[in-house]
C-alpha cells in the first residue's frame, strides 16, 4: 500500500477514459500523451490513461507511455471484470489489460443486482464469482487493483447486502481500493455521506475507499466532498469537468477546495499555481473553450466588472474574492491597472531569462500591449514563443530576419484529385535582396508555409530542419459566422525543442500567417542566428499588427 | 405572510439583477421584460427586477411591468440601507425604490463589521440603525421587506455576535425574510448547514430564512441544498446561473433537485417541463449559448454517445438516466459516434421521422458509412442535419438541387488593408443551366459561402433567409501540421430553426465547401422545395465523397 497520513488524499484523474467520453472531444493519441505528461507535472498521483480492451487507440497510448514515462504519477489502465462464464485467465480483455504492462489497473464491475439478471443476464452468484477471479488474477499477476463498483449507490439503494456484498468480493480478492461510483450522477451530497458511512460501518475502517462522482445533479464536487468528510480517501474526477452528459467531478474545482479549504493534502503545495495553466493547456488540447465561469481557473473567476467591486477588492480582496487568485495561478481582472498582472510580467521575462524591474516603463508597456491583444481574441497561455517576441520586441531586443513584401493564395477546388490544391507566391526580402518563390501545398496554409520556406532557406540554412509539429485553429466568436475572429496557434519543432506562436485575425489565412512567421523569427532567434540588416521595419507586418 | 405548507420553498429569481452582473450580459430593458414575463409563466413567485436607484433603465423596466403586470409573480426592487448620517426619509435611493410601486422591495445591509468600519467607514451601532430604519420605514409604506444581509458568512466567522444583531435589527424593524448570502461564492456545504442551524437556534425557529449563493467553490447549488435542509424557506438564483465571477447558484438545477429529488414544492408541477424551454430562451436573451453541459436542461444532459450506454439506456434508462428527460421538457439524446451501435442508428432515424427496422440491411449500411466516416474524421454528434442527409442518401431519399461544377478561391495578404481580400468563383448547374457568380469576402470561406449564396438564390429564392450563425474548425492530427486532416462544424439558420453540418479533408476550404453545400441543401429539404432534374450526379461531389 501507498504511504499515507491523516490529511493525505489520493487525486485520480480519469479526463483521458471517462474524460473523452464527453461529447464533442476526441483526442488523438498524441494529444492523450501530452495531456498525461501535464497532469503528471501537476503531481497528480494516478492518471487513468485508458481501456486498452476496448479502444485499440488506447494499446498505443500505453506502449508510448512505456517509451516516454511519467515521473511520478502511475498511469492506470482500465477494463470490465471478466464476463459471466468465462474464466479470468481466457479473457482477451483481460489479456489486452495485462498488456499494457501498468503497474495499478482498474476494474469496473456490476454493484445494482438489476443490472447482474437484466443487463448481463447471469445470476447474482456469477457476478461476485466475476469479481473476485478478475481482481485475484490480476494481483496474481503483480497488479495493484483498483475495483470501481459502478452504479454503487443506485445498486446500494436497491440492494443493500448484494451491493456490499460485491465490494466485499473485490476486497477479499485483494482489490487495493474500492471506489463508489455515482455513474448516472443522480444523488445529492446527504445521501452519498450516508452511504458512504454505511459501508465503513459494514466493511470496517480499515479500507480504503475512492469516490466519483457525476455533475447530472450540479452536485459532483459536493458530493465527491461529503465521500471524502464521510472517510474516502481517493477522489476521481477530470480536468474541466469533461465527461458523458453533465460531466465528471471537476479536479479544478476539487483540488482548490479540498488542498486550502479542508486542509487536505492532495498535490503537492508548489504545484498548486499551476492549475489553471494546466487545465487551460487540457482545454486546447481538448479544444474546447475554456470555461471563463470555471470556478477558481476560469478566466472570469476573479473578474471585478462594477465600481464599489473593484475598489472594495483593492481595499481588501476578501471581500469579494474566497481566496487569493495567485494560489491557483489565476489572476484577478479589473478595468484599472493591476499589480497582479504586472507581476505576472515580471514572472514570465524571468522564465525567459530576460531580467525586468518593476519600476521600468517597459514592463508597463508589456502588460498594457498583452492586454490589448488580449482584448482582441489572442491567448498567449498556448503560445509563449509570441510572448517572448513581444516582450523582446518592446525591449528592442528582437531580432528581425526578413520582410514578406507580399503573400497570394490561389485555391481550386476541381483540381483537388491531385494532392496539391493549392498554390502560394510569396516574396520575402533580406539584407535588402528582394526573393519571389511560389510552392504548392495540400491547402492554403501548407502552400503557404511552403512557400515562406523556400523563400527563406537559401538565406538561413538553419530554417531546414524546422518543422511544424501542430496546428489549431479555434473560431473566437462563434455567432459572426465565417467573419468571426480566429485564433490559430502552432506549434514547431526544429526535432528537438518545440515552441508555439500564435496569430489571430478575422481570416484564417491572415491568422496562420501571423502564426507562421513568428514561428519561423522564433526558431531562428532559438539558434542564435544573427538578424538581417533591415533599413525598414518588415512591411506587412506593420500593416497587419 | 404568504400562506406555507410544510414542503413549500420560496424561489426566488436574480437573474435580472445580479445575473446581470455576469461578463458578457447586457440586457436592454425589453429583454428583461421578456424575461421576467417567462419567468411568471414558470411559476417562480419572486422576481428581482432592477435597482432603480443605480441603474436607471431599471427604473423604465419597473414602469413597463405595471403597464404590463405579471400574472402570479411579484417582481421585486432592491436597494441598499440608508447612507450613514442620513435618515431613511430623506434618502433619494429609497424614494426611487418606493418610485418602482412594487408590494416587495429586497434591501442589503452589511453584516460583516470589518465591512461596516473599513468598507463604510461608520460605526457597528450606526450601521445596526441605517438597517432598522430602512426596513422600518419601508414597512410604514405598506411594503413587504425581504432584508439580504451582504457578507453574511464571512462576518459571522468573523464576529457573529454582531452578524446575529444585523439580522434581528431588520427582523425587529419588521423584516418579512431575512436572506443570508454567501456574497464571495466561499463556503462549502458544511458551514453553510452549520451556520443556518446556529442562527435559527439564535433567533428562533419562527423567522423566514432564504439562502443566497454563488458558485465560486463550484457549490452553489449544493450549498443552497444545505442551507434548505437546516431550515431555509427561501432560495435565490439565476437562470443557467449567470452572475458575476463564476456565477449564482443555478436554478435550473436547484428547482428539479429540489422538486423531483427532495419533494419539496417550488413551482407548480405542470410547469416543470417547461424548465429547458426557459432556460434556452433566456439564453438567448443574454446572447449566450446555452451550456450544453447544464444539468437538466443542457442538449447533452441526457446524451448517450457510448454503444453499451445506449442498449442500456433503451433497455432500462434508469441505468443512466437519474431522471426522466421530459420531467424537465428536456428529450433524450442518442449520439451517433464511432462507439455506436445499430440501436443508435435506428433511434436516431426515428427521431428524424425515417422508421428502419433493425433487420433491413439499409440500416447496417448506414452504421457502416458512418463509422467509415467517423475513421476519416467526420464526427457527426454535433452534425445532426449531415447524419440525415446520409441516411436519406442511403435510403435513396435525399433530394438533389445543384451541382458544383468549379470553385476557385484567390486570397492576397497584401490587400488586407481593405476589409475584403478574398474572392471566390463558383460555377453551378441547376436543371441544366449553369450559373457563374463571383463574389467577395473577409477570408475565404466566407468569399466562397458568398458565391454560392449568390449562385444559387435565382434558382431556389428560400435560400435567401439563410444564414451561417456558428463556423467551428478542428484540426484533427495535429502532428501532420499544416496537411492534417481538418474538420469543419458549420450552424445554419433560416431566423427559426438552426441545423448543423461537418465536413472533414486535409484542406480547410474543402473541408469548409463540403459543409457549406450540405448546410444549404438541409435547408432546401427543410423548407420542402422541391428538387432540380438532375442527369447526373453532383460531378464535384462525386470527387469529393
Amino acid at each position: 500500500m501507498l504511504n499515507r497520513s491523516d490529511r493525505r488524499l489520493w487525486i485520480y484523474d480519469t479526463t483521458l477514459r471517462d474524460g473523452a467520453q464527453a461529447e464533442g472531444i476526441s483526442f488523438s493519441v498524441d494529444d492523450k500523451l501530452q495531456i498525461a505528461h501535464r497532469l503528471d507535472e501537476l503531481g497528480v498521483p494516478f492518471i487513468e490513461a485508458g481501456w486498452p480492451g476496448a479502444n485499440p487507440k488506447d494499446g498505443e497510448l500505453f506502449a508510448k507511455l512505456r517509451d516516454r514515462p511519467l515521473k511520478q504519477a502511475q498511469a492506470v489502465a482500465f477494463c470490465a471484470t471478466r464476463r459471466p462464464g468465462r474464466s479470468a485467465a481466457t479473457e482477451p480483455l483481460l489479456a489486452e489489460l495485462l498488456a499494457a504492462q501498468t503497474r495499478w489497473v482498474a476494474i469496473f464491475g456490476k454493484s445494482w443486482d438489476l443490472q447482474v439478471t437484466a443487463g448481463l443476464q447471469t445470476t447474482l452468484e456469477e457476478n461476485l464469482a466475476a469479481i473476485a477471479d478478475t481482481v485475484a488474477h490480476l494481483r496474481q499477476r503483480d497488479r495493484q487493483v483498483l475495483y470501481d463498483a459502478e452504479h454503487w449507490f443506485d445498486g446500494y439503494r436497491a440492494n443493500p447486502d448484494y451491493a456490499i456484498a460485491t465490494l466485499d468480493a473485490a476486497r477479499r480478492a485483494g482489490a487495493d481500493w474500492l471506489v463508489l461510483c455515482d455513474t448516472n450522477g443522480g444523488l445529492l451530497p446527504r445521501e452519498i455521506a450516508e452511504i458512504v458511512a454505511a459501508v465503513r460501518d459494514r466493511l470496517g475502517p480499515d479500507i480504503s475507499l475512492g469516490i466519483h462522482t457525476h455533475n447530472d445533479s450540479g452536485t459532483a464536487v459536493a458530493n465527491a466532498i461529503a465521500a471524502i468528510e464521510a472517510g474516502a480517501t481517493m477522489v476521481q474526477g477530470t480536468i474541466g469537468g469533461y465527461g458523458e452528459r453533465c460531466g465528471n467531478a471537476n479536479l479544478c474545482t476539487l483540488i482548490p477546495n479540498l488542498q486550502l479549504k479542508l486542509g487536505y493534502d492532495c498535490i503537492p503545495p508548489d504545484k498548486l499555481a499551476h492549475l489553471t495553466a494546466t487545465s487551460r493547456t487540457i482545454s486546447e488540447l481538448a479544444n474546447l473553450a475554456p470555461d471563463p465561469r470555471a470556478p477558481y481557473v476560469g478566466r472570469s473567476a476573479f473578474a471585478h466588472k462594477g465600481g464599489i467591486h473593484v475598489s472594495a477588492v483593492l481595499r481588501n480582496s476578501a471581500t469579494y474574492e474566497h481566496i487569493a487568485p495567485e494560489a491557483v495561478g489565476n489572476q484577478r481582472r479589473i478595468v484599472v491597472s493591476d499589480q497582479s498582472g504586472l507581476s505576472n510580467v515580471l514572472e514570465k521575462a524571468r522564465s525567459f531569462g530576460i531580467e525586468l524591474d518593476k519600476n521600468d516603463p517597459a514592463a508597463r508597456s508589456i502588460l498594457q500591449r498583452l492586454k490589448d491583444l488580449e482584448r482582441d481574441g489572442y491567448q498567449f497561455e498556448a503560445a509563449e514563443a509570441s510572448v517572448e517576441l513581444l516582450m523582446r520586441e518592446v525591449l528592442g531586443q528582437r531580432p528581425h530576419y526578413f520582410l514578406v513584401q507580399g503573400c497570394q493564395i490561389h485555391y481550386d477546388l476541381g483540381r483537388n484529385v491531385y494532392a496539391n490544391d493549392s498554390m502560394a507566391a510569396v516574396k520575402v526580402m533580406v539584407n535588402q535582396c528582394p526573393c519571389l518563390e511560389a510552392a504548392e501545398g495540400n491547402g492554403p496554409v501548407a502552400a503557404m508555409d511552403a512557400a515562406l520556406r523556400r523563400s527563406l532557406v537559401q538565406f538561413y540554412p538553419t530554417l531546414a530542419a524546422f518543422h511544424l509539429t501542430d496546428y489549431k485553429v479555434r473560431i473566437l466568436d462563434g455567432q459572426a459566422g465565417t467573419s468571426a475572429k480566429t485564433r490559430v496557434l502552432v506549434e514547431s519543432s526544429d526535432g528537438d525543442r518545440r515552441w508555439s506562436t500564435v496569430g489571430v485575425s478575422t481570416n484564417i489565412l491572415e491568422a496562420s500567417y501571423r502564426a507562421l512567421v513568428e514561428g519561423l523569427e522564433y526558431g531562428l532567434m532559438l539558434h542564435g542566428v544573427p538578424p538581417a540588416r533591415m533599413s525598414v521595419l518588415p512591411a506587412i507586418a506593420v500593416e497587419l499588427g
